[in-house]
């Protein structure tokens, strides 16, 4: 059996830049670990740029939307035409994720993997059309092999794109009706965890909704379960377009150097399926805000990640990750820029 | 007997902006709350500024410096010749709040309230030198009542420069080697709360030193706490120079309608006895982040504040605030300029 691009070896972490970065640390104008977890992040980025002093200077932010067919069970507040709307609205500019890269002077990039509704080509937009949204999963698997194949190139094309330019920072985002349902199926699957735990209200279900999706993730789980022996699996049955290119993104931005900042519950289970399918991958996973989908936490916890931000999101789009990352920009120029006790002649304790 | 100025009424919010800046929230393109605590600052910040969207763009930043008696008793672990030398880091562009200020480009303004090592004049310093420090507490009162008062109508002094220069948005930071014991003092007298659970390690005392720093508080409120009747006697008799001057300057924001973000323990100390000393100063204040001081969390609980951020800072200088302005800044920026369904052609639910 031949090997699948994304088991290959990712990017080691430079210790030399990282201990220059610890060094520094030491000496900066303040008491040591008084700038708290910014500090940690600076000698991290260090790592992972291969630089004593990071910059966060060029952001690139790939949406990546499909369609869901088990949103004919019912499990979302909102129709499946969103989807295509928001990629209009996306590329006008008025979505929060496109004010965000605005505000942030990061590239933006909108990739349509698929909607229900077939949608005329939007300027802007990159239409892949891998299908007319995935399989209702109570029923069939939500794609086929050959459909995740494309999606997971779909997302290591962007990375690509994205690292040609001299991205510093990957940030993918999702957009797609019904995308918790998929998520938190993937996520009971590879946390062996019940729906009950892991189910929430997405963009906007009430009690009585939720319980609804929890029977339907249970059906799924029933019919898919038998077949499912591996992560990639998993991904066919119960995944969607927009959460396989997350990771096929992911995967390249390891084996490509290129670091992550993973936003809410939809990225985080698809950081975790990366994770499963090449261990190497975490390294270069930085995690922005832990969201109002009661899942995050636990799929968060798998992953061993603290993130920066906890302000109750649950938009999607990167918008979270988005928010996070002046808290990364600013902890590389505290780190480059303030003065070290030599320079300011300041004295440093002991007293 | 006369009123003192910070008596005088705080203005009131404007309920209209605020119902107005609701309004526009529910019609923004994204499922209702899911910006989370975005949507409540961005509100909230409608309802200071008197504006349906609201503007953070000029923002200011004083540090208000000053030694304290108390460090005679061992109390930090630096000498306070580092609160000069600080004042110079600041000026010079290489301390945290240096940096913060120039990303944020923000006007930052440093006083100096008094040294106990004499200071030769710093450009880009205002020297007001209220005295060579405070006394140490443990012996007698810290400052004089017209020491308090001077260093009082020095942060009112900033405010009202601030706001001559149409400041959106304020932040106070301090600098005094030994201030995390001034203000344990203090807010161990105004939550009547024992120095073992209010005492911390500041900028880096070991278990040791922070058992001993509870013995100097505990001798401080012994000795004190008879003349204690009001929080103005309390600032008197265990603050300091810089802690009274945020005092003064936050309840001249409120009295004047500028918003404030309180940084960490010390100037939280001073927003609760700001707000003891006239309860309507609490609607003018945000808080940026719980720090890594143990006090800090039951200082923030008794102002009903839930701050932004989580980082384990313990730095000072407003280097917290300056950290969380992003936040306010993206929060405004997304209820201003993201599209409303009906301006995208986006469905809103029902389906």
């Amino acid at each position: 059996m031949s090997l699948h691009w994304w088991q290959g070896p990712c990017q080691p972490l430079d210790h030399v830049a990282r201990a220059k970065a610890e060094a520094r640390q030491q000496q900066l104008t303040k008491p040591a670990g008084s700038l708290g977890r910014l500090e940690a992040l600076a000698i991290q980025l260090a790592a992972l740029q291969g630089s004593e002093r990071p910059r966060l200077d060029r952001l690139w932010i790939a949406i990546f939307a499909g369609d869901h067919g088990v949103v004919a069970e019912g499990v979302s507040a909102y129709p499946q035409a969103v989807t295509g709307q928001m990629l209009s609205n996306f590329v006008h500019g008025g979505a929060a994720i496109s004010v965000l890269a605005g505000e942030l002077d990061a590239a933006l990039e909108v990739i349509d993997l698929g909607t229900a509704v077939p949608l005329e080509p939007l300027p802007g937009v990159r239409h892949l059309q891998v299908g007319a949204g995935t399989q209702n999963f109570v029923q069939a698997p939500a794609m086929t092999p050959a459909q995740a194949l494309i999606c997971l190139q779909a997302g290591c094309d962007s990375l690509l794109r994205a690292r040609a330019v001299g991205c510093e920072l990957f940030i993918g985002g999702e957009m797609g009706i019904g995308n918790t349902t998929a998520a938190a199926a993937l996520a009971c699957w590879l946390l062996d965890c019940p729906p009950a735990e892991l189910a929430g209200p997405g963009t906007g279900l009430d009690v009585a909704g939720v319980a609804h999706k929890v029977r339907v993730i249970e059906a799924a789980l029933a019919l898919h379960r038998p077949q499912l022996g591996a992560p990639l699996q998993a991904l066919v049955h119960l995944g969607g377009f927009e959460i396989a290119a997350l990771v096929g993104a992911y995967l390249a931005a390891a084996q490509q150097g290129v670091a992550v900042l993973v936003d809410g519950f939809i990225c985080s289970v698809a950081a975790l399926l990366a994770v499963r399918l090449n261990p190497g991958c975490r390294d270069w996973l930085l995690f922005a805000h832990r969201g109002a989908e009661p899942g995050h936490a636990r799929v968060l916890q798998a992953l061993d990640a603290e993130p920066l931000l906890e302000l109750g999101l649950r938009l999607g789009e990167g918008s979270g990750a988005a928010l996070a990352v002046p808290l990364l920009r600013l902890a590389c120029t505290l780190h480059g820029q303030m003065a070290t006790f030599a320079e300011a002649a300041v004295a440093d304790r002991p007293a």
